[in-house]
């Protein structure tokens, strides 16, 4: 067995992935997910050594309820990109949704035209994940196609649960895709999305919906209009379009460029991906120490009895967490 | 030294409290929040007792930016309530926000009216305590305030740093004041704020201000009506008042009133606040494990020097976040 790990050529591996080639960055994801400390260890080799390379893509967070388009537009989006030569990653976020058909999230059928073309790497995320590990995942994703030499990697997102706020730290541009016939359709989308959008989208604008989908476009400009107005100067468009007929897709990407440009000239771009970066480190450090109680049955167990304490207001919410924080400290420094 | 300590006669503060006293309360909050881990200890077993006592209180966040009026309102509300036979706290947050003469904030001379009254309790947040000790601070407050017997618990904060969503996970009902004038005045207040509010009331609604204000007003309803709806199925409302010709006070406490009827039949309010509950002592428990790492000075200075390194791309965020779990690991286990 420990032959067989040794046998993956890290050197080999990175200079196919700095050549582009699809297949290894699979390859290099397979081997820093995997929980086996020999494959990881070669992971974590293989991505500082990529680390050094510099690194030039676009990050695009796309997020909307099912049944807005989401894959609809990112076919007739990333086949406008790769068309103009452009290398598209597409990495799909929280298939486990239940509710509506996501399992077949992230499948290649779903973008019949993005995914014929070879220069187009999609990949979905793994079900049954914590959120904890899809960010990881994704990030480690981004940055192996980072490395890859991609353009544009879009990261597609259910905006439904807490996977939007997640994406939303990772990303350039935040991009919210809405139906037109307010009001209903919004059940789905989590409140605050709309004010993390950089631009708001109204798909379907085709045949009988066009009238509809352009009054509703024109009340989410006015509402956020009333909004307070975003560091990185950028004023959020609302607009329509239409994946069917191929209108105004262009305009998105032409609206991207313009962001692009205004925050790379105001140093937002730079400054935004510092703070990620910042954030990122902090956040993968505090999952490391915290899961340590967390990943823990027996103090799980505990926790939940003292949560039914709290609740019928036998002991205090402070009582409890000392309780527990004493629990764990006597259980990890102990074993140890 | 330690006979001193023990003559702080525990059983009759709680007995204080519990009929009221104000100035028992804030012995409580002494012993609570000392750093000397006897007195800390005497607080701990203190709100042991109390939360065996049945509270009843109503908590209400307010925010908005400096110069919106949050004082004077507070004021003429508290007053009103004041008038009508309730027993009113009110707990200032954020006093060091640097920028607008924050440093009176919390200052009682500031609620003139509302001060003079016997049944109430107004209590700054000592300035320069860390986010998370604010947060703690605040709830024992909280806690105290309810065994005390307070009918209505004010959380005062600014709207512009972090506050305004932690003081958002701590009470019923989150009003949101704001200026006329929409887009200027916005400045200051944080992104995703108003989509928290349970009601947005514009201040000042007074002579030449007037129409302006009723103008706001519809706007921001029309807004409003475009987020998703709230898991309370509370619809927010948006009006106008004026603190100094005492108009719509009244409003607002009645809009309060159906927010408490309403939720209390939809079982909204007992599912939000044991929501809050378990949010809060998982928080705390967080916080304490945190703590290990995050007030260890040398364990920062590496933190730094890391963060640095995944600036310049020398290493990965992934790399630095192992190397910083490590030195936390073999420091916490090692040194105990």
């Amino acid at each position: 067995m420990q032959k067989k790990h040794n046998q993956v050529d890290i050197k080999l591996l990175e200079s196919e992935i700095l050549n582009g080639d699809i297949k290894s960055i699979s390859k290099a994801l397979t081997l820093i997910e995997s929980n086996l400390p020999q494959y990881h260890n070669l992971g974590n080799e293989l991505v500082n050594s990529l680390t050094k390379h510099k690194k030039n893509s676009l990050r695009i967070g796309i997020t909307g309820v099912p049944g807005v388009g989401k894959s609809t537009f990112i076919d007739a989006f990333g086949t406008l990109l790769t068309e103009s030569g452009k290398q598209v990653a597409v990495l799909a976020i929280d298939p486990s949704s239940g509710e509506s058909g996501g399992s077949i999230l992230g499948d290649k059928t779903r973008m019949n035209e993005l995914s014929k073309h070879p220069k187009v790497f999609i990949r979905p995320t793994a079900a049954g994940t914590t959120l904890g590990g899809v960010a990881r995942a994704t990030r480690e994703s981004i940055f192996l196609c980072e490395a890859a030499g991609f353009d544009v990697i879009i990261i597609e997102t259910v905006g439904v649960g807490q996977s939007e706020t997640m994406v939303h730290s990772m990303v350039d541009f935040f991009l919210l895709l809405m139906l037109s016939g307010a009001g209903d359709e919004l059940q789905g989308i989590k409140r605050g999305i709309m004010e993390m959008a950089d631009a708001l989208v109204i798909t379907k604008a085709d045949g009988e919906n066009e009238k509809k989908a352009e009054m509703a476009s024109r009340e989410y400009a006015n509402a956020m209009h009333l909004f307070p107005p975003k560091k990185s100067e950028w004023v959020p468009l609302s607009f329509t379009c239409s994946s069917q007929e191929k209108k105004n897709i262009d305009k998105v990407w032409n609206t991207i460029e313009s962001f692009e440009n205004q925050t790379k000239i105001n140093g937002w771009f730079e400054e935004h991906r510092h703070i990620q970066d910042k954030y990122w480190l902090r956040e993968t450090l505090k999952e490391m120490i915290l899961d340590e109680f967390f990943e823990n049955d027996d103090l799980l167990e505990q926790l939940k009895l003292k949560e039914e304490q709290v609740f019928k207001g036998e002991i205090s919410s402070f009582q409890a967490a000392e309780t527990l924080f004493n629990a764990f400290n006597s259980k990890v420094r102990g074993t140890n």
